[in-house]
């Protein structure tokens, strides 16, 4: 068992040392950068969509789709107006830093303001592989159940931001809100956090606004990219 | 990389191996067992709970849940009537043959005739992972989207019977029907499907009326459990 827990550790490190390269690389490029996760079915590649939709006249944007079979996500993402890389992972459950490096390797970050990495569907495994964005995101969605931070911890506590998809079926749901928060402030108090329905459109212009911020911010920090002037500072 | 699969081939069969044992020591028993399998949220729990409450009073059942992390699932199942046993994964994303041999060893199937394993909410590893059980199903919801076969072709393509959960919110979203029955088709062609809702109990009776089939057919293959004769022949 310690065998295993020890070789587990090796490539913990292994992912984090190159998650720190992606993530001084994407600085360097002057690149905000977000690592969405989610459960399958949450909502993640509507939730890009949108984004890519209402924020692609003032931010230049590229996606990075991680998927075990198909294209169907970079291809809504392309067909939406984004620069999308897929990155099959071949059955793997996650993306992890290196998959980022490689991806990051087809893309031209002068072109880029906004990275948007779209995680493997799962809420387990993703949130123990760092890849280096500038931010992880966790996509919730009502229809789970409002148990999910309970049974599902790690990656809640481990998140900047939360995503709540498809408020619009709350009237038809059993949702208890309230011990869905109570879940959320236990493992991570403050998390910033965005009920909104990708569907009706309901809440997503505070997730843009969080998000036109966070550029702001980020440039604030580290510089913009020089050939990246579409979000006033 | 060929060590890594090699590696990876290795877990397997030793997994596989273990899980025959467990099918063996299960059909000696005359216990029916099911495996069933879903992303977070997709009703498995309430889909235990409802097959409980409907089938209690003529079968005996125990129920093993797989969770990363709280018993919240055994509770469901324990106070719907069940008896229940709680795998915490301590992280591990799916459930694997030696787990359920450990809760087999605390589960007296003298007094089960339905053993029911919730497997880790997850589309992706618990479909590598033979437990042993006589039937593999799959629980998908109408929520998370009608591109999921397409997508998570594994667990798809493995399932003795698939269950469309949440059928009662079909009116609230754009889940075309026709498109995940084509993707499901191509996968696992004639697989049996029970589209139902646990909320409002609609469709569930075919769904119970499969198991005790099931049972028949498999008591007419393996014998019934001595002390179970509560489901006519």
């Amino acid at each position: 068992m310690n065998q295993r827990i020890s070789v587990v550790e090796k490539i913990l490190d292994a992912n984090d040392q190159i998650a720190s390269e992606n993530r001084a690389y994407l600085e360097a490029a002057g690149v905000f950068s977000l690592n969405l996760m989610a459960s399958p079915g949450a909502g993640k590649t509507s939730l890009i969509e949108q984004t890519i939709k209402n924020l692609s006249r003032d931010v230049r944007l590229a996606v990075v789709d991680g998927d075990i079979a198909t294209s169907l996500d970079a291809d809504r993402a392309a067909a939406a107006g984004a620069r999308a890389v897929q990155i099959n992972t071949g059955g793997d459950c996650h993306l992890d830093a290196i998959m980022l490096r490689q991806a990051l390797g087809q893309i031209d970050l002068c072109e880029v303001e906004l990275l948007i990495v779209e995680n493997v569907g799962n809420l387990i495994c993703p949130a123990n592989f760092q890849l280096g964005t500038c931010q992880n995101v966790l996509v919730a969605s009502t229809p789970e159940g409002a148990d999910k931070p309970y049974k599902y911890p790690g990656v809640y506590r481990g998140v900047d931001a939360l995503v709540i998809n498809k408020i619009d079926l709350l009237p038809y749901l059993d949702f208890d809100m309230a011990y869905f928060r109570r879940g959320v402030q236990i493992l991570n108090p403050g998390v910033v956090t965005f009920p909104l329905s990708c569907r009706s459109g309901e809440g997503v212009e505070a997730w843009l606004e969080w998000i036109r911020e966070s550029i702001r911010a980020f440039r604030a920090r580290y510089g913009s990219n020089g050939m990246a002037k579409h979000v006033r500072d």
